[in-house]
Parts: C-alpha cells; structure tokens; sequence
C-alpha cells in the first residue's frame, strides 16, 4: 500500500534508531490493565461526559476546569486555572515534573464542546449512552454486559470525539502507567483549553501571558479524528479559520408576493444570489485572488497526500454521496482556502409557510485558512469583493435612510474568533521521535498528513512557545463531531490509551 | 390625473347612464347608521377575528362556518353549508331574493385564513388588537373612547384584512339597510369560501357539485386590497398559481465542514444554486419558454394600466426599498408569470451554528400564472429544466441507492391546490354597472385593474358559472396580509360597509 512506500525510507530508520534507544513500548502492559479495568475506565469517561460543556456557557466550562484540576491533581499533577483575564473561560493546566528527562512535552487538549441544539440526537447529548455498531446502533447495557467491551461499540454524547476523548485517554494512560509501575521519560505539561469550539478569542492572548509556565520542547495535539482509513495518523498542522455571518433585507414587513413579487426585491433570492457570488457549487471560491497568500504546496507535502490511502470511495458510499466536489483525493484540498456555507436561511417553510416576501434573509459562512493567509487579508478580500458586487456592507440593522439609499444593503458581522494555519516542519526529530513512539505502540507505521482541514488556534501558540507541534488524533473520522449524535467507538478510546502511554514513557529524542 | 383620462369616455358614459335608471346611493344614510354603530360594529368584527380560522385547521374552520351561518340566518337568509365531499371544508352560503329583481349577484369573500406562526406579531393573532395609526401603532382601549372612532386606527388580527374583513363589512352593510329601511335591488347569494388560504384543492369540485345553487348574472370577489393610492379600485381577474417545495441532499449525516468542506458537497450551496438556476435577483425566470403560454396584453389592459395612479415612489419608501426589481410599474407586472422564493432553509444558525456541512436543504416556490398559462405546463417545464440541469428529480426522500446513483438529486413535491388565471372583460354591462354604484358611492371614479397580481381559485368559478366576475376590495394594502401584525383599518372597514351597502341595493343593469 502506498503508505508503506512512504515509509520505508528515511522516516522509519529514524523511527527504528529512537526505538533503539529507548525502553520498549508500555503497549502491552497497558493494553493487558486496560482489558482488566474497562468498566472502570468507562465510568469515568461517563461522568466526563455528563457536564455540560457547551463552549458558549462560560459557568458550564468553569465546572469541568474545576472537575479536571482536581483529576490531574489526584494524580500527582500541580495544576493551575490559567486565564487571559478574570471571566474569559479557563485552560487547564498540570505539570509533573520526571527527575532526570532532559525533554517537556506539553499535551494539549479541549473539554470545551460545540452547541446542542442540532437536531436528531437519540439520546439526550449529556445523557452519555452506548450503542452497538453502526448502522445498527442499537442501545445497549455495558454495565451489565461481560467484559471486555465490544471495541465497536460507541458511547454517544457531545464531545465523546471532540475532544473529551483524548482528555479521557490522557487521563487513563497516566493511571495505566501507575498501575503497571511505568514512569514517564518526559516532563509532562498538560494544557486543556476552554474554549476552542468558539474559536479560541482569547486563547492565543492566555498564552502568551502565561508562556513561562507552558513552555516546553514538543507539543502534542490531541484533537481531531483519525484517518478515514481507521489507522494512526499524525499531522503538522492545521487550516486557520474565519467566519462571518451576512444579513441581506428586502422590504421593511413580508408582502403578499402576488401582488409585489414582480416588483419587490425577495430577500430569499438575495441571500442565494450572494453565496453565489462568493463560491461555485463544486467549491471554487468567485473571490478575484483569493488564493494568491498561499504558501506553495512543497514537494514533500505533495508526496506526503499522495502516500495517503485511497478512502474517498469508500467516503462516498459511507455518507451516500454521488459525487465529490473539488479534486478527487480528499486530504488535497487541505492545502487550499474552503468557504462553507454553514446556513442559509429566509422566509418560512412548514406550517408556517405563506407566499410571501421575507423582510430579510442570512447567510452563514466560514472560511478555512491555508498556510500564508491571514483573517485580515481574507475580510478585506471578501468586502472589497462584494462592495464590488453593488452591496452596501453595514455592521448593524440598516436604518430606513440606509435602505432608502442603497439598492442592495448587507449586514456583515466576522466572527470574534480567528485564526492562522498552524504548520511544523514534517522531518524534525521531535516529530520523528512521536512517529517512532506511535509506530511501537500500533505496531505498524503512522500516517503522515502534512496539513489537517480543521482548524485550531495552535498557529499562535506555536509561534509563542517557538516549539514544533505534532498533532495526535485518536477519534475515530466518523464521530459525529460538531453534529448530533457525536460518538467515540471503545475502540478508539483503548488505542489512544496505549497510545498516550506510549508517549509518556518511551519517547526520547 | 391619469385615470380620469381613463374615465372620461366610454365607461364614464355608461356609468352615468347606469346611474339615471337607479335609485340615489343609500352611501349618506349608511354613513350616518354607522358613525351611531361604531362600537357595535367593532364588537361584531372582534368576535369574528376571535375564532381561530387557520385554513388547515379544518375543525376551527367548521366552528366560522357555523358562526357564519347562524349570522346570515339572522339576517333572514336561507343558508346551506356546502362542500364538495364530506370532511372538506365548507363554503358559507346564503341567499336572499328580492321580489321583482330581475338580476342575482353573487358575492364571494373567504373566511378562512393564513397560518399564525410568523415571528414579530405584536399580540396574539387571534385576541383582536386596537392600535393607532402607523408608524406609532400605540394600542388603544377603543371601548373607552369617544365616537366618531378615528377612522386611521387598526384592528390587528389574524384575516383582519384577509379576508374576515370583507365578511364584516357585507353583514354590516345588510345590517344598515335594514336599519335605513333601504332594500336590496337585487337578488343576493352570498358564498364564503373556507379553504382559499390552502389554495382552494377543493373549492371547483364544490361549486361545479352546487353550480345549481350557486348560479347567478354577475360575480362579486371581495378579497384583496384597495389601490396603494387608498383609492377604490375594481378589478377583473387574478392570477393564478401553483406551487413546489425542493430538498436537496448532501452527506447522511453532518460532516465538519474543516475536514470536508472542500471535498463533500455542500446543500446549502446546493440549494442556493438551484434558486439561482430558476430566476435572477432582478426576477427574470430563466426557465426557457417559460411565458410562451401567455396571452399578449392586450391595448385596453396596457391603456388602463398606464391611467393607474403613480404610487411605486411612495411605496418604496413605505417598504424601505433602495430599489425595485421587474418593471418600473407595479401593475405592469402582473400580467407575466412571477416566480417566487417563498423560503431558503439549510443549515443552523444563531446559538446552534456549526461549522459543519448539512445534510439538506430546502426551498420553497410559487409561480403566479399569467392568463394563458396551465399549472400542467408550468409543471412540465419546471421539471424538464431542472432535469437538464442535472438533477434527479424525486418524489419522496431518496433512498441510498438513489443517492449513490445520482450527482444531485432533488425531492420535488407540487403544492395540492393551483389554478389558472381568471379574467373578465372590462367592458361588459355588469362589470361598468360595478363601476357606477361604486362611483355613486365614493363621490369619484373609480380604478381599473385589468388583473391583479394575487391568485384565487376563481378562473374555475366563473367557468362553471358563466358569470363575469368583477374584484372589489375594500382592505387597505398595508394590511400585513399573509404576514405577522394582519391589520384593517377602521377607515376600510367603513368604506367597505358603504360600498357594499351601494352594491346591494343601487345596482343595476
């Protein structure tokens, strides 16, 4: 498979020399205390997962800061709350010193979780549930089921995936190490953030006020999903991201559109005239160069996709889609800008349906950053774009005197949060020691993905601790994040166990 | 001005020579039964718009029908609840002869109205609501104050102006002949239909069934609003229309848009292409031979159009319109289809926004019928076109087979009740009857529309009956009708009661 060609040459014989001098992989000791403690560990994931964290509910999140300090606490951590400034959510921080290790690895994380209000959740997104595999996903009782746990079984709850998950798995890697008498070989920080899924607005600021306290040599991301094709893969980084939210108006209250629709503007069609204007149905972005910051994709970085296996048949068959848009492989379009359309919305349907014209109509949409873009560049491109287009762009609902002046007003809002790509070098010895440790632990090599589409406030974090990133998936892709029903197969949970270990204690460069 | 250019010949003639062969307009007398009446009419029309009337609540449409009844009763009319079959609902109908009248006149109004749930209204649709004239809109205790009551305050309530006004304002005229000792000139049919607001599916069967019953020499609608100018117009036709809603689908479940916005169809954008494949933010339909059914316009309808008073730069303002889309005359538009976006749905936004790609979206449309056009052929071409731009067209949501098999794949369903366009001459003796009573009644000529731009399911009616029809609407045209905040005006509402009480009993021809 192509991957293993990747492989075979340099990277493994850096892999093979790390592994030389370094004590073997905790794979199985704690694989064997895992299988010896699967109700335990699980339980323990359930309460977790039983907080509410919506990102949004500031007092919801101070709750799981407070639970997880004492967590890392009980288990040998000093810990912090560590703010950008008194009422802005809390990261969690822990550090455990190991005497001797010339390295400090910080493990970074979220507990924070996406909003709720999706519709379709089986079970209530806090009322943590298992279920049998997919597509069955039948309910199913794992406190009275005999152990071990079916591995495809899937515990339902916001954030199980994202990114609670590999809070979960760090947790107990760190007390399958103590139960099998392993030490680590690192300094470890642990950095869980409490504010991701709202874009992280003061992330960047709370760590540079605090960047003596988080530096180290390495850190590890432990965010996203794993690879499509189900195996370990690791990433150098991720897309930057920005959003905004549009408002377009038509008349002052709904007309029947019998009588106006010749002659009145119909917000429903602006609002679909204007995504039109920015991005084409197969996803090219209408922007006049809108790519034009973009960092060149490197030679490397090409050979690196091209190694990924070939899951986009697969993909398609999974979600029930008849075609892709953009190019054929997948991970491809990772090294380019995407503008998604998050909403569109104008005008009632259902019951309340009425042939009428909406006063207004909105559009929502964000916009995933390649390596070289910035938000500034990006909002600056996207309004001088639709100024061109005839739009009046305002910040606030249009007054009359505004409409009356303007053939076409738009309201755009950015969001508060934004960020950069983040992007480590690909063949630094501290990823290669991380592509080592994780090949020990799986028993095969990992994937390398240059560049992951999702975003992350880590391109400012990275440039403050001036350390190479590496990021460390352990969900499994198709876990519902950021949707109803999120979800975390047993199966990835173990592997991030062992995983997680693995790093902790055979990891030296 | 330019509708008495209009006026001055042929039509003024025969007004006038209408006029000779009448008795005085009874206007005055009514005028003064209603300046003592007010608060009692105001009681009558606040109970009527206190029974909920949602056209698709057919047991609350069954109470106005009883309601309804028992009042015609009262008024010495015999009466019948029609319907085309059991369980549908039913259409008011009453009559009253006049000995020795050598005409019958059937008068049409709608007691049925448009769903409830838009956002904004200011008190409950069905808890009738005084208030002040606009923009101020204060509410005021109606039943505290002195009479004459000012004729520029509104009632709110849902079917205030659509069309339980028109229903208020006959009772009341029949309630001030009465009292004035004034008696109908001719023989009187009342039908109030239950189910317009639905689109009619089952109005034609029902009156082809009771066509008996129902025939008469002249047509009388009673629904839609008065000329923007607040002058009184008649009208001799609508549109007609037809109606479709559209899903389009993209991935089975949410994907996060970072990790597959660039490769995963998107239906937001789907959606949004498919609105803008239909028609142009300016309203051009660009399905091809879209209007080749359409009758040409003919002279008479282009010189009575053009004579119609110049109101569309106040009504900009009114709306809040920095422009208007179509042609630079309201009415010039209503003999051309109009293809409307009633809603665009995909997506979250507010507090459950995601950065994530939905699974559908939808959209809703009515085309208005220009006279010519068939809701078959509309169909047709509608469906032909969105076939050749790609998309599978199905009925129910599609299965994975489906989906797998097909880039795009659209489910679309066809509104249950259409109708074609229904136009009378203008020339014809009952038509400039209509014309005289209402001038001898309002002091100066009144407005001509060829059609107008609404629909109803009167093309079919005057089919069967082989009457002409003649509109005459006496709701002001900023009633919210369709929308939150449904209004009349008192003054309206006044009017109505005397051009009705005209047409009853100072018509003749």
């Amino acid at each position: 498979m192509a991957y293993r060609g990747l492989l075979s040459g340099a990277c493994v014989a850096l892999a093979l020399m790390a592994g030389a001098a370094q004590a073997a992989s905790p794979a199985a000791q704690v694989r064997a205390w895992r299988q010896a403690n699967e109700k335990a560990i699980v339980t323990d994931f359930v309460k977790l997962l039983s907080m509410p964290n919506v990102a949004t509910t500031v007092s919801d999140v101070e709750k799981n800061a407070a639970y997880l300090q004492d967590l890392l606490k009980a288990r040998g951590f000093t810990t912090q709350l560590l703010t950008a400034e008194p009422g802005t959510p809390p990261s969690v921080f822990g550090e455990l010193k190991t005497p001797g290790a010339k390295r400090t690895v910080v493990f970074y994380a979220h507990y924070d979780g996406q909003p709720i209000g999706q519709k379709g959740w089986v079970t209530p997104p806090f009322t943590p549930s298992m279920r049998t595999a997919l597509p069955e996903a039948t309910p199913v009782d794992w406190q009275g089921a005999t152990t071990p746990l079916d591995p495809s079984w899937r515990l339902y709850a916001r954030s199980a995936g994202d990114d609670k998950g590999s809070v979960q798995a760090m947790l107990s890697a760190l007390d399958a190490l103590k139960a099998v008498g392993r030490k680590p070989t690192v300094n470890i920080k642990i950095l869980w953030e409490g504010e991701e899924e709202q874009g992280s607005p003061h992330f960047a600021a709370l760590v540079k006020k605090h960047k003596e306290t988080l530096k180290g040599d390495l850190l590890i991301m432990g965010d996203g999903p794993m690879h499509q094709s189900g195996r370990q893969q690791i990433n150098f980084g991720n897309r930057g991201i920005t959003g905004f939210k549009t408002t377009v108006y038509g008349p002052l209250k709904p007309l029947h559109d019998g009588h106006y629709g010749s002659w009145a503007p119909s917000p429903t069609v602006m609002i679909a005239s204007l995504v039109m204007s920015l991005r084409t149905d197969d996803g090219k972005i209408l922007i006049p160069g809108f790519a034009d910051d973009v960092t060149p994709v490197s030679e490397a970085d090409k050979a690196a996709l091209a190694a990924l296996p070939p899951i986009e048949g697969e993909l398609k068959t999974a979600m029930g889609l008849g075609r892709n848009i953009g190019g054929p492989r997948l991970a491809d379009g990772y090294l380019a800008p995407t503008l998604n359309v998050r909403a569109i919305h104008g005008g009632d349907t259902g019951p309340d349906a009425a042939n009428a014209i909406a006063t207004e109509a909105e559009a929502s949409f964000d916009v995933r950053l390649a390596p070289g873009m910035t938000p500034a560049r990006v909002h600056q491109k996207v309004e001088d774009y639709l100024t061109a287009q005839g739009w009046k762009i305002v910040r606030d609902t249009p007054d009359l005197a505004t409409r009356l002046a303007n053939p076409k007003v738009v309201r755009l809002n950015w969001d508060e949060g934004d960020s950069i790509a983040s992007k480590t070098p690909m063949d630094g010895p501290a990823a290669a020691a991380v592509a080592a440790s994780i090949q020990r632990t799986r028993g095969e090599p990992v994937l390398k993905v240059p560049l992951v589409g999702a975003s992350s406030g880590m391109a400012e974090i990275v440039n403050t601790l001036q350390a190479p990133m590496v990021g460390v998936s352990i969900a499994n892709y198709d876990d519902n994040q950021h949707a109803a029903n999120e979800n975390l197969t047993l199966g990835s949970l173990w592997g991030g166990i062992e995983v997680y270990a693995g790093l902790l204690s055979d990891l030296s460069w």
